[in-house]
């Protein structure tokens, strides 16, 4: 039972994800083929450096739904004209996958015995990476080069998730409790601007 | 003996995929050095994602002999000049080399199970990215932005040669066929700048 | 006595590398997660593609304290304001790190049964690799582009390294020898802009 909704969880993840990737194409006025690229790189880039990292099989080679998946979603934003996928609702989506995909991705290194501190890292990379392959690949300023918050809302909610479940709590309250905490952060920087300090007041370039 | 053919198709396809990679280096007015770096990620790059991706040894880590073809054929362009691999003859050995890259990649993750859609996955990689890590390490637009057909006809290649394969046909008859399928659509693009429509008519940034 | 001499200089090195990675994230004015995320990546970049690539277990994976050095690296750098880790001290540093890594790299390799010549490309991958995926990260012209020689004296470690482990020299000395040797090559580099001709007198773009 709780196996089905991590499943729905994971591909509506890698939907959402995948959905970003095509709205890069779509800023770049790309052919279908190049929307499905961006959506596949984005949708599972980071859970694919993840496995590599901690010598899992690769879960999209294992498994062709999510490339399937993400090749819907590409095609769906084509289609659409990106319609209904840009704007706030993506905005607030992609925030919520952020810190889903953040838990998820520390459960899975939990689950392979690595050490908690590494999971919290595994966490995050499955959280962030396929958005940083993505702006890498189009040539745009990376997303880890933007002051907004976004990394450390995605560190958030892999750490108090870890934590949680190293203190023994239950993994549907522990990925709650760790989704919210993060996703909070995540709306403080969109609605409220929250920024952690800049380096750079002291020191002269 | 179409074991023979196969590793003489192989070199041959590493070895010209170095050479676009060396003359990338020609073009930002490099080093030797760089000319047998920028060789070698383009060369072997695609198939080391492959390799990574499905779990094999990857194969010039067991086989020192596809370095040292990528380093001679920097060296060759470095005192060359760039004579002779520049211009229509490497646009059309790269189309070659595209399309039997694309087959070769598909086969090696058939020949280790892996899903047929995957295998598309693989043979797509293998041909497309080198060029991609090569333009991103240049500071270069990538080829993934270039709306000339370059990913499509590596697709139509590795998908018609896992489709014949999976019908049962044999494999030197399956790569002849999907080469032909893939080339001629390449060819087209060079030739009367076929492309696939471009997002953005229907959309407002 | 020589693995904890090894251990010693390992994680110094890691330290070094990623002590860079910050001052990048400082030279973008960034945010202490910036930071860590770039000080990670150059600190253990390297080493990360040469364990996937000869299918080692991922060092950093297996023990925690190299993430953690790195952390620890990149929060000295901002609160120092960059103080004492700019400027001509960690230019030197980093010409040292890069030939021990480069000799530390082929070491693990030929450790595992790799043939020579792959482990010379190891060594180098493990020395240069870090700063490259930093520059790619932080959209500036990549190290491979300056004309600077830097690859160059990893490589001169690193194949005097595995020629004389070869040849049967104790692990200490070649080391040592190749070290040096590359250090040489790195500071003439640095303090005579000792070069490789580049490529373009005799071409026409």
């Amino acid at each position: 039972m709780q196996i089905n909704l991590l499943s729905v969880l994971d591909y509506a993840g890698v939907a959402m994800f995948a959905a970003s990737g095509a709205l890069m194409a779509a800023r770049k006025r790309q052919d279908v083929v190049a929307f499905i690229f961006f959506a596949a790189i984005t949708g599972v880039g980071g859970g694919t450096l993840r496995d590599l990292l901690i010598d899992a099989p690769v879960f999209w080679v294992q498994d062709a739904g999510y490339v399937i998946v993400c090749s819907l979603a590409a095609i769906g934003v084509y289609l659409s004209g990106g319609r209904g996928v840009d704007g706030p609702a993506l905005l607030w989506l992609d925030a919520l996958g952020l810190c889903v995909y953040a838990c998820l991705g520390a459960a899975k290194a939990l689950a392979m015995g690595v050490d908690p501190v590494i999971c919290v890292v595994m966490g995050t990379l499955t959280a962030a990476f396929g958005g940083v392959i993505r702006d890498v690949l189009a040539g745009e300023p990376s997303i880890l080069l933007r002051r907004e918050l976004y990394i450390t809302p995605a560190i958030l909610s892999a750490g108090l998730f870890v934590s949680l479940r190293t203190l023994g709590a239950d993994g549907a309250w522990a990925i709650g409790a760790a989704v919210a905490a993060g996703f909070f952060l995540r709306a403080g920087a969109i609605m409220r601007g929250w920024s952690l300090p800049a380096f750079g007041q002291n020191v002269k370039d």
